[in-house]
């Protein structure tokens, strides 16, 4: 068996059995997604999905809306967190208007899959319509299928968007059956009072809707734009057998969804970092899911996934590289 | 003040406030230390000092003695785990003989620093004599100073010395005062009955020397070469200002006797990750130090150094190149 091999192989690598603890499973992943015992990561990429929010309006963020076209423009002009770091780590970037609320210009680097101009507000209606959500899947596929065919084996997901941690905490408390309480954090910075009120305004969100089951029905419901099309990227990234860096807390809150809709997800996945985002602790122990980092960082962007990256990296690094006990001469332990 | 000035650069970026977590804390520090707004990491290298163990006789390690000049071999010949992660992260590499009982021929990169062929064993003696220790003290002193001189500005500590995981255990329950449980793990893996063996074997060495309260008394009997000297290369690279990365469970023992010497080596130091050897959490918490990855490794050779470089550099990547809201035209938060 080649998972035999997998294993045979990290032990016999020049240090003691399993004392590169994380690094060693995270070897045994990869060789075990590309069925080898030489893997390697290929044209690595981060894919940014923007979006706006209908549930703005009712103040659940620190910031105004017009920050997620702005730091849009950021990404373009390549300023943000998320350029210095896939710069300083090789990866590529690729910035999707998912539904931005702001006419863009054409840009190089910018993938033009619009949907609408934000989702509707979910207080009193779905954030968008069953044929947005199918287009929104289109959109996400077509993407990763681009990027794949460019020889990319390896992808992350990160998002902007104003709100969407209220989005994510709505997906999250009712695919999962957990109380808002558990999902719902400070975002981009909220006071005690603002998270008080946020938590106020999701409730009635979720009384209006009662329950929920379809993953794909919560999608519609709460949308938004950003985290139905990187669902169905990852989706897609699972179909093509590429490796899947998972961020933040809600590039994890589209996994989820996906993971609900292909189970089999989990192995490409890796769960990049913990964020400091306050439901992201409870989504990954319900996902079962072991990040890589845990830096207190609560930025999104994938930012989660490009600092982590170079550690996915060493897992592959050592793999290729290291001596083993029989080659370099070494004495076993007695 | 600089010091108010680095918090408004950190604060002003295209972020919200403190979402960069730990990656903010770190560019501070690096700051900081470095008097500037404007870091820079230069000519990084991971130093591993190699040394045997007098105590090794008694059975406290699951390897033979050999294996430390095995590795030896190992690092000149570029197989080791550490040669891998500093290929990967593009740090320097050199290796030092602080002590191994074997004859090697020269190597370019190999530093003879021999003080002998491995320390005596500290169940019924101490471990080497003050002029060792003091000749330690000088060689340590000396590679820092060579290091310093190329243009290197950040340096990593690796070690490699079957038996030393009991060398550092002692140190730190006598410079804690810490009971040897809380300090003593399975090394390189031992198994129960192993581990309860190498503990009974201490207690009997703790008795016999009685208490013991000068760090550098504490060095001298417990050992190791590769421990005292890099504790003085830390000393030295702290004297030059230098950025010092502490690697596991021996490096951080190193760390603890320089940090004795010199209290305020801290703000130069960046912990780099916790080990999974017992005694490192207990170790880590008692010097107030919080470890950059958390993942389960426990092999020593400076690789939790290699493989956290670059979230350090991370931090003054993002620091130098991200946008701040000002230049980049983004709304504050409300």
């Amino acid at each position: 068996m080649l998972t035999d091999q997998i294993q045979e192989k990290i032990d016999g690598k020049t240090k003691p059995l399993g004392s590169l603890g994380r690094l060693e499973t995270l070897a045994w992943q990869i060789c075990t997604v590309q069925q080898t015992l030489h893997p390697s990561l290929n044209k690595p990429h981060v894919v940014v999905f923007a979006g706006d929010h209908g549930i703005t309006d009712a103040g659940v963020s620190a910031y105004p809306q017009e920050v997620t076209y702005q730091m849009v423009m950021n990404f373009l002009n390549g300023g943000a967190a998320i350029n210095v770091f896939c710069r300083q780590n090789d990866l590529d970037i690729k910035i999707v208007d998912a539904g931005v609320k702001f006419d863009f210009e054409q840009h190089s680097a910018l993938i033009n899959a619009k949907i609408a101009k934000g989702t509707q507000s979910f207080l009193t209606g779905d954030a968008m319509s069953a044929e947005q959500l199918a287009d929104c899947f289109d959109e996400g596929q077509t993407i990763v299928e681009q990027v794949h065919a460019s020889g990319c084996n390896v992808i992350g997901f990160g998002e902007m968007g104003i709100g969407n941690t209220s989005a994510a905490a709505m997906i999250m408390s009712a695919l999962c059956d957990m109380p808002l309480e558990n999902c719902i954090g400070r975002g981009t910075g909220l006071s005690d009072e603002q998270l008080k009120s946020k938590i106020e305004t999701l409730k009635k969100a979720q009384e209006f809707h009662g329950e929920l089951i379809e993953p794909e029905e919560i999608l519609k419901v709460y949308g938004g734009f950003e985290i139905a099309q990187m669902c169905s990227a990852m989706l897609t990234a699972a179909e093509k057998n590429m490796l899947i860096l998972v961020d933040g807390f809600i590039a994890s809150s589209a996994y989820l969804v996906a993971s609900f809709i292909d189970p089999s997800i989990k192995l490409n996945s890796i769960f990049c970092h913990l964020s400091n985002e306050h439901g992201h602790k409870f989504l990954l122990d319900y996902l079962e899911a072991e990040p890589l980092l845990q830096l207190d960082m609560r930025l999104g962007e994938g930012t989660g996934c490009a600092v982590a990256y170079p550690i996915v990296k060493s897992a592959v690094a050592f793999m290729n590289e290291m001596a083993d006990f029989d080659g370099a001469g070494i004495s076993k332990n007695e």
